[in-house]
């Protein structure tokens, strides 16, 4: 980690998962003032939703929160249908990809963060497990945060604190910063149940990281 | 002009307004098979919609919609509000400026692009006109199609057959294509008036086209 970063407001791409919370400790280690971003976009589980709220809450971060229902007009994908959750593949795409879900995420982020005159964004894409996902690479922020600059002619700064973490090191960010137990209340389960299932692929992934981290993950498991 | 663009399939951002219809006659004349992709995005005026759908069923070309409210969400603006319309000069944005809308509208087209199988995107931004529009210069555009191409590893054209001509050099093109008289349908008045009142900034800016062109504007005039 490097120290803090001199500037004074972020807006936080927040889902109230696991990744999401632990960015958001980061940002709100590196600015002077928060706000947490959340998309309502028809996600299967509105339990990441209700626990995006309580976390922001009890963390008394500001939230903002946008309705959208482009994907389910987009694309059938599992996300937002009732379809089998897969796996991805280095070969295959896993079935819960949008195609440009972080493109449109970081579009509106730019254009809600131009309003509230803020220019630094922060997103949890991930490269190290990035399961596919293209929109999650470095090289594609790095050519997003110049074209939403030139969109509306504002130095716009994307920051991306998990991009080279593992899941393991992302738990063991939070140990440092002392933020462990903000964990407890994150959603992870793609079956949308909490206590979680413990068995779907994104439990395995969490818990595969609290492994690696040698930390005991303080959500319930059913 | 060039001559024909050796490809299929083209995905054509249409308003049903002027320089819409008139890159909307430029893509079937260079493309093979052309969808127009039409927002509903909470316009002021819904005869905007109503005239591109007229306009896509009297030339056969199949048309896709999507429905966003997000720009409602984003800014209070003239577009989607009853404020007062005032012409953008060289040193501040016109009232029916919404910053980054199309870097959203591209992103949100580069999603259904994909969906379709398609990888050209044609869009009528203007440099020339652009009335300080940040969004609507070809650095924004060369910049946005690398970062799309880059959001879902797939290697995405946008055409932008306005971006150096004039209102006057639009007229002529549709003359030259043989399609002036598609013009009678299309939306332009910022009143939302049909037949259009003439005196608004968007209907002098079109008449002024018309005029540079030696033209007569084929749309009725109240």
């Amino acid at each position: 980690m490097n120290g803090p970063i001199n500037t004074k407001r972020a807006l936080v791409l927040f889902s109230g998962g696991q990744d999401s919370t632990a960015f958001l400790a980061w940002a709100l280690n590196n600015f002077d003032e928060v706000i947490a971003f959340t998309f309502d976009y028809d996600q299967r589980h509105k339990i990441e939703l209700i626990q995006a709220l309580k976390i922001c809450k009890m963390l008394d971060v500001e939230q903002e929160a946008m309705k959208i229902d482009i994907f389910s007009q987009l694309s059938e994908n599992s996300l937002t249908h009732d379809l089998e959750i897969t796996p991805g593949t280095n070969s295959k795409l896993p079935s819960t990809f949008v195609p440009g879900r972080n493109l449109v995420f970081l579009s509106l982020a730019a254009a809600k963060a131009y309003q509230l005159g803020i220019k630094d964004i922060v997103i949890g894409v991930c490269q190290t497990d990035y399961s596919g996902y293209p929109d999650c690479r470095e090289n594609f922020i790095k050519s997003m945060e110049k074209t939403i600059s030139l969109s509306m002619d504002t130095e716009f700064r994307i920051h991306t604190p998990l991009m080279f973490l593992s899941k393991g090191e992302t738990v063991l960010m939070m140990n440092d910063l002392g933020k462990l137990d903000w964990l407890k209340e994150t959603h992870t389960c793609y079956e949308g149940k909490r206590p979680a299932c413990g068995k779907c692929p994104a439990c395995l992934l969490r818990l595969k990281g609290f492994e690696e981290a040698g930390i005991q993950d303080p959500l319930a498991y059913s």
